[in-house]
C-alpha cells in the first residue's frame, strides 16, 4: 500500500489546524467497511475494525489509537508519531491521550451540510460523550467541517494528477464509444460498451455502477440518477451520457452529447443548436465567476441567470460539485441556497479546488442536453481539466 | 437490478415492527456513496444522492421520500406504497408524512454497540432534530438497534442461500490453493494466488482487499488484520490463511491451516497437534452452546473457558460474529462483555442467524493456529455451512 498521499494530507491538515486555530482534530471510527468515515482516506487510507481514533494537533502531534489487530497496518502508514493499541476498550487510552494534550477545542467529523465532513455516526458521538462525561472535554467538541472542507477541497499536486489521469481515461473511453454509435442501440447496449471497456482496464466507476454511465436516448428517457433502459436511440434524437471512471482512487465526472442526424440533415435542428448555445453560454457565465475568493452560490447564480434569461427553465441541481476520491467530493458547493444544500453554497472558492461545471435543458421531441466539464481553480482563475465539448458530436 | 431480497426484508421488517411494538422506522440518508448506512441494503439496495427517508410503519405503510433524480430508481424497487420526490429540500414532505402517520415512536438507525445499526450520522441526526424542532415528534426518536439486529440477523432463505454459495466458492479457492503450496513461497505470493483465482471469477473480497486474504507464514508473521508480507513459509512451520469472497452481495469468512512437514516428519509435531486439538475442543464447546435462546456472551465464554482450561491464553477477540452482506455483519456478537463490544454480547441467539466460530493460539517457533468455520443457527441447533477442517492439512 502506498501512503504517500495520506502523508501529504496529514502535513496539510497540521497546517490547516493552525490556520483555523483548532487545537485538535479527531477522526473516530469503527468497523469502517460498514460505516466508513470519508475522512479515513485522508488520515489513514485503510480500514479499521475496532474503535479507532486518529488524533492530530496544531502542535504537530499525530497519534493513532487502534485495536491490537490493526496496529501493524497503522504503523505502516508512517505518518503517526505514536500508535497506541488496546485489547478490551479504547476509552482509557483515549481519555489519557486527550488529557495529556489538554486541547481547548476538539474538532469532530460532523456536519449538517457537508456529507464528506459527516462521518461520525450518532452512536459514536454518544460513545465519545460517554467517554468524556463529567470532564471539561465533553464541552469542547466542535464540528471539523471547515477544516475538512479545506483539507479535502485543496487538492495536492498528487491528487490533481490522479484526477487528471482519471479524466484522460474517461475521455478516451467516451471517444471510443462515439466511434461505435449507431441508431437502434438501446441505452443498455451503450452502457454495456462503456462497462466492458472500463473493466478491460481494471477500473471502477466514479459512482454506483448501475448508474455509471447514465445514458439517455431521446426524449422518452427519464433524466436523473437512473439506470439505462431498453429505449433505443433513433435518428433525429439526442444521446446523453454521464460517466466517469475511478482510477487509482480518484474520479472523473463528464457528460457528453451526440446528435443522430435525421435523413438529409447536415446539422442539428435549430432548436437543438439554440439550446446547446444557451447551455454553453450559461456554463461559461459560471466559469467566468469561478476564481479564488468567489462565493460558491454566486458562481451558480451567474450560470442560472444566464440560462433563465435565455428562456430556459433553471436546472434543478447545483452548477458544480467538488471532484476527487468520489464524484460528489463534499466540501463547498457551486449551488443555490436551497434547504438541502445547507451552508455548502456559502463556501469560498480556493486554489486547488477541482469542480464539475454542469447544467442542461430538455429539448422537446429530441432529448436531453447535458453539459459537464471538470475544472481546476488556480491562483489566477480556472484551468479546464477536461477538453470542453464545445460542439455536439454528430452520428 | 434485482430487488427480490429487498422486498423480502421489507416484509420481514413490517412484522418485526409489530413484534417490537415500534410505530415507525425511518432510515434517513444522503450521498450514500460517501456515507452509506448499512441498512440501505435492507430497505433500498441502491445509492441515493440527496436527503432521502425510507419510512416503514407497523400498519404496513412504506413511504420513500427522495430527491427528484432518484425517484425513478426508488419506484423500481417495487416495495414502496408511495414514493414522494422533492427538489429543494426534504423537510416539508418529511414533516407532512410523519404528521399524517402520527407515530408514538420513531426508530432511527443509531447504536452505541452495533455498527450495522449505526448508519445515521451525527449531522443527519441534527438535521432531523431541526426538522422536528418544537414538535412532539422531536422527543419520540428511539434507537432502531433491536429492530435492525433482528432484521439483519434473521437471514431469509434467499440470504442463507447466497452466504452458502459464497462459502462453497471460498472453500473451492482454498482447496485449489492447497494444491499449489510449497516451501519458499512468500505470504504475498500466496495472497496473489487467491486474488488471481478470485478475480478470474469476477468476485470481490469479504473485507478490505489488502487484508483479504490474511496470510501468516510461520512464527515471525504479525497476527491481525495485517497485509501479507515478504516472509517465506518454511518446512516445520504453520501456514494460516483467513479469507472469504463476496459473491452476489454476500460474504464467506473462513480460516484454513497447513503444516509444512520437516524432513522425515510424517505428522505435525506434538505441540502443534496438542494446540490444534485444544482449539477444536474450545470451538466445539462454543458450538455446543449455540442454539436459539442462548445468550451470546455465554457461547463465547464456553469456548474461552475450554481453551484457558487447556492451558492456552484466551483469544483477544470474540468467538464469533454474524456473517452476511459484510464479514462483520453487526447485530449481536458471540463475544465477551468487554467495553468495546457494548451490549452486543447480551444479544439472544435466534434461528436464521449465521455466525462465524473462530479462535486460535500461537505455537512458539511454528506459527499461528487459527480456526474459523461458518454456521447457521436452526430451530433445533446448528448447521455447519462450511466443511469443518478437523485435521491440519499437510504439505
Amino acid at each position: 500500500m502506498d501512503f504517500k498521499i495520506v502523508n501529504e494530507k496529514l502535513d496539510q491538515a497540521t497546517a490547516i489546524l493552525g490556520e483555523l486555530n483548532i487545537d485538535m482534530w479527531m477522526t473516530y471510527v469503527r468497523e469502517t467497511v460498514l460505516t466508513p468515515d470519508p475522512c479515513l482516506d485522508l488520515v489513514a487510507g485503510l480500514d479499521l475494525t475496532w474503535h479507532s481514533a486518529f488524533i492530530l494537533t496544531r502542535s504537530g502531534e499525530r497519534i493513532a489509537i487502534v485495536g491490537r489487530f490493526d496496529g501493524e497496518n497503522v504503523r505502516a502508514i508512517g505518518g503517526y508519531t505514536k500508535v497506541i493499541t488496546y485489547d478490551q476498550g479504547i476509552r482509557a487510552s483515549l481519555f489519557e491521550t486527550v488529557s495529556r494534550l489538554g486541547p481547548q477545542t476538539i474538532a469532530l467529523n460532523y456536519s449538517m451540510s457537508d456529507p464528506a465532513a459527516d462521518g461520525l455516526t450518532y452512536g459514536m458521538q454518544q460513545n465519545l460523550l460517554a467517554a468524556f462525561e463529567g470532564t471539561a472535554y465533553a464541552k469542547r467538541f466542535v464540528s471539523a467541517e471547515k477544516l475538512i472542507a479545506a483539507l479535502r477541497g485543496r487538492k495536492s499536486k498528487s491528487e490533481q494528477a490522479h484526477v487528471k489521469a482519471a479524466i484522460r481515461t474517461t475521455e478516451k473511453l467516451l471517444d471510443e464509444l462515439g466511434e461505435t454509435l449507431k441508431p437502434g442501440l438501446t441505452e443498455l447496449h451503450i452502457a454495456e460498451k462503456l462497462h466492458a471497456a472500463r473493466r478491460a482496464l481494471g477500473l471502477g466507476t466514479a459512482w454506483g455502477e448501475p448508474y455509471c454511465p447514465i445514458v439517455n436516448a431521446g426524449p422518452e428517457s427519464a433524466v436523473g440518477h437512473v439506470a439505462p433502459g431498453t429505449i433505443k436511440i433513433a435518428r433525429g434524437q439526442l444521446l446523453h451520457v454521464d460517466f466517469g471512471v475511478k482510477q487509482d482512487g480518484f474520479c472523473a465526472d463528464l457528460q457528453r452529447m451526440w446528435y443522430f442526424l435525421a435523413k438529409d440533415e447536415k446539422r442539428p435542428p435549430a432548436e437543438v443548436q439554440r439550446a446547446w448555445d444557451a447551455c454553453w453560454a450559461a456554463l461559461d457565465a459560471g466559469a467566468e465567476k469561478l476564481k479564488p475568493g468567489a462565493v460558491c452560490w454566486e458562481v451558480d447564480a451567474a450560470a442560472r441567470a444566464s440560462l433563465t434569461k435565455a428562456g430556459y427553465p433553471e436546472f434543478q441541481h447545483a452548477l458544480g460539485h467538488h471532484l476527487g476520491r468520489v464524484a460528489h467530493d463534499g466540501a463547498s458547493l457551486l449551488g443555490p441556497r436551497w434547504e438541502k444544500y445547507g451552508t455548502a453554497p456559502l463556501g469560498i472558492v480556493e486554489p486547488g479546488n477541482i469542480f464539475t461545471l454542469e447544467l442542461g435543458v430538455a429539448v422537446p421531441e429530441r432529448g436531453f442536453i447535458g453539459l459537464e466539464e471538470d475544472v481546476l481553480v488556480t491562483e489566477s482563475g480556472l484551468e479546464w481539466l477536461s477538453k470542453p465539448q464545445r460542439k455536439i458530436w454528430l452520428v
